[in-house]
């Protein structure tokens, strides 16, 4: 296909042209209100079309799965749970990252979406290949951030493993949301936290 | 129903006598072959008589369901993952504990049957309670046990939360086995215990 320059310029990585932006809010949105209705079962490729008003080809153009278009808007209608603030500590800030995933899954669909989503996981590839992209791996390149940054201030040990410490930080929730052997409250998520930091604290 | 003194006095809390012992043998290593075959899936109450030369009759008799069955079979199949040092320190028992855990999911079926079990316990409530039950109840007690023993010998700080430490122990290995993000190796479990401990240490 050719391209001008500035039709080129005008791309971002994802192929994305400026003009197909709303389109894609469209679809992401639509996609994240059924994920919230009845999950991935109601977040059919049928279901967001129709929402969005496209195409189903629309979408297989720009998405390369079902999992992969729910679950990404899935992500964005719940991204407000992790607005970080500007001025705080690391440990401050992972504290922000825990309880508002605690709060979202103890408060909102997004607990039950979440534990449907990762029992679809276990024998669908594609869904766990979409948590894992669209879910996890936003979160834990935003937590790494923090962790390092503490690290570099000095609030953390220089020796801690980062990927490590993501898993003790972020498994504490899906355990209990998963498991079910106790609430997910704000104080749990908190307190997990502090008690994971009294390790990392200099 | 009439019982004699001695009798009542043969059983245990459960209601077992000591001759019916066998015969509970025999079901719950039946149904932890039959798990470890193919799962809850494979360990159906049909399949665990005839396997263990009982009737359903039988098996219903001491056991509320099938899911109790399977997994009290699942889990003693899997107990040698936990058999634990005597004289060793409460970091080392928590480390033998935690890396037990990681290998009986990393390198034997126990894993995969783990998956589908909670995979199956998020929308039946009778597979949730009885991996709580059978599955994690037992090794939190245990892990607990030892947890306290490191505070009372000053190994670990007073004031920890017990619950939210065996939350942050046990966590990390579920987090991986069912998101998928890393592998399960030793080396991730007892380094996880390793970061905790840090925090816990006096």
């Amino acid at each position: 296909m050719n391209q001008t320059p500035r039709e080129a310029r005008d791309r971002d990585e994802r192929g994305w042209r400026p003009r197909t932006e709303q389109l894609r809010d469209r679809v992401l949105t639509a996609a994240g209100e059924l994920m919230f209705e009845g999950g991935l079962a109601t977040a059919t490729m049928e279901a967001i079309a129709a929402r969005a008003g496209v195409s189903k080809r629309t979408l297989y153009k720009y998405w390369p799965s079902r999992g992969a278009v729910a679950l990404e808007g899935f992500m964005r209608s719940a991204a407000s749970s992790w607005s970080l603030p500007d001025d705080a500590s690391a440990t401050e800030s992972l504290t922000v990252l825990v309880v508002g995933a605690a709060r979202l899954f103890a408060g909102t669909p997004a607990g039950s979406l979440m534990r449907s989503l990762v029992a679809d996981a276990q024998s669908q590839d594609e869904v766990a290949t979409a948590i894992r992209e669209q879910w996890l791996r936003p979160r834990r390149v935003v937590a790494a951030d923090l962790i390092r940054r503490g690290v570099a201030e000095g609030e953390f040990r220089a020796d801690i493993d980062i990927e490590i410490t993501l898993d003790l930080l972020f498994a504490p929730v899906y355990y209990r949301l998963l498991l079910g052997h106790e609430p997910i409250t704000d104080a749990f998520a908190a307190a997990a936290v502090e008690h994971l930091v009294a390790g990392l604290r200099r």
